[in-house]
């Protein structure tokens, strides 16, 4: 046996593009002073609660909207309008791993968008289909949780590639994991210079306020421009 | 507003069935006597820790082959070489979220695989992509970590049909997480009558003993028929 891996290349025809359809909706939504997020993680990284603790911080200063996107649940969407009160709406997508331009500009027009400032769509939980189409967000929020591993940028590369900014989630999980922060911060910005980060415990209840007040600055700035 | 969530249908066409060629394959790794386990989780849930683990207990009894599957990193394959010493091959799928029985097949054929006993298919880590698609294996072994919680069969339920033994990994982890052990297996259950379940912590080397001894058993009845 040699002692270097083999490495074998298995490739299957590419995804029809969809950013001509991405850069309308942008359009669209920059015309109407909407600044969206598409939030992006593993499963279990904790979205769905950062998205609660988030709104009910921002929904004194902004109308916020939320797609919560799953393959055929809807408990997510109960969860954040039972605990934010936010304007909610679940997209289904059968199957599909991911949400692409048009399947979010359907969303946005069956939220019932009007007056608001913020729409942030949490995507399927997944690390790499959803990172291949632009789905026509202003930002891309990224969760990296310590349980995942600091090793994830790695591995998963597109996606941290394609995120704006970065969220540690369950830091307080560090008690029982190994996770490097510096180590996790370096491989992210080899990828993507322009990334910053924001480590967070939900359960301890530290660093979502500094995350809050980052996207009411990024919000604000959006719509005065 | 409404009381409860609107639920929107977005879908996109279906991908091409593989069936045939899993079917192939399957009767090709039968006639050779070769058990294949399909290995599926979230990211970072701990498929190459327990591989290490499961190879050095099995290795003694079975002649193990591993797949490594990744976007375009082949960390797993060498931490898998230089720890086990097992046949393993790098599979790269260029940004693809699954392996297909083609795309197996194929590395399948560039492993060697003469004289091999069991070949373990680490898929990409995603909970959604790779359950759509049948790569030939006798069977799917499904990891859920603690941390990603006990919802996780909810909000992906063809996952968790579509296993055959699941491993509840990170048990150590309940001393900061809440996840209900009864609660996931009821989950599944639920999807998956004949689902059977196997906690471990490699940490604590916990339970890997257990799980170990049923694969030994499934290999040995497998080559038996």
């Amino acid at each position: 046996m040699a002692d270097r891996v083999r490495v074998l290349k298995v490739k299957q025809s590419v995804l029809a593009n969809n950013d001509k359809r991405a850069e309308e909706f942008r359009a669209e939504l920059k015309e109407k002073g909407i600044f969206m997020i598409n939030l992006m993680s593993s499963p279990g990284s904790g979205k769905t609660t950062l998205l609660v603790n988030l709104i009910n911080r921002l929904k004194k200063d902004l109308r916020i909207g939320v797609m919560e996107a799953d393959m055929d649940a809807s408990v997510d969407a109960e969860t954040i309008l039972s605990k934010t009160g936010a304007r909610v709406i679940q997209l289904n997508t059968s199957g599909e791993c991911h949400l692409d331009a048009k399947m979010t500009s359907e969303g946005f027009h069956g939220l019932d968008a009007q007056g608001l400032d913020l729409v942030i769509l949490e995507n399927i939980g997944n690390l790499v289909c959803p990172a291949e189409f632009d789905t026509g967000a202003a930002m891309n929020l990224v969760l990296l949780s310590v349980p995942e591993g600091d090793d994830k940028p790695l591995k998963y590369p597109l996606m941290f590639r394609r995120g704006d900014a970065f969220v540690f989630t369950k830091m307080d999980a560090r008690v029982v994991f190994d996770f490097d922060v510096d180590k996790a911060k370096e491989r992210i910005l080899r990828l993507n210079p322009n990334a910053v980060f924001f480590p967070v415990s939900a359960k301890l209840d530290e660093g979502v306020d500094t995350l809050a007040e980052y996207l009411l600055a990024r919000v604000r700035e959006y719509k005065e421009k």
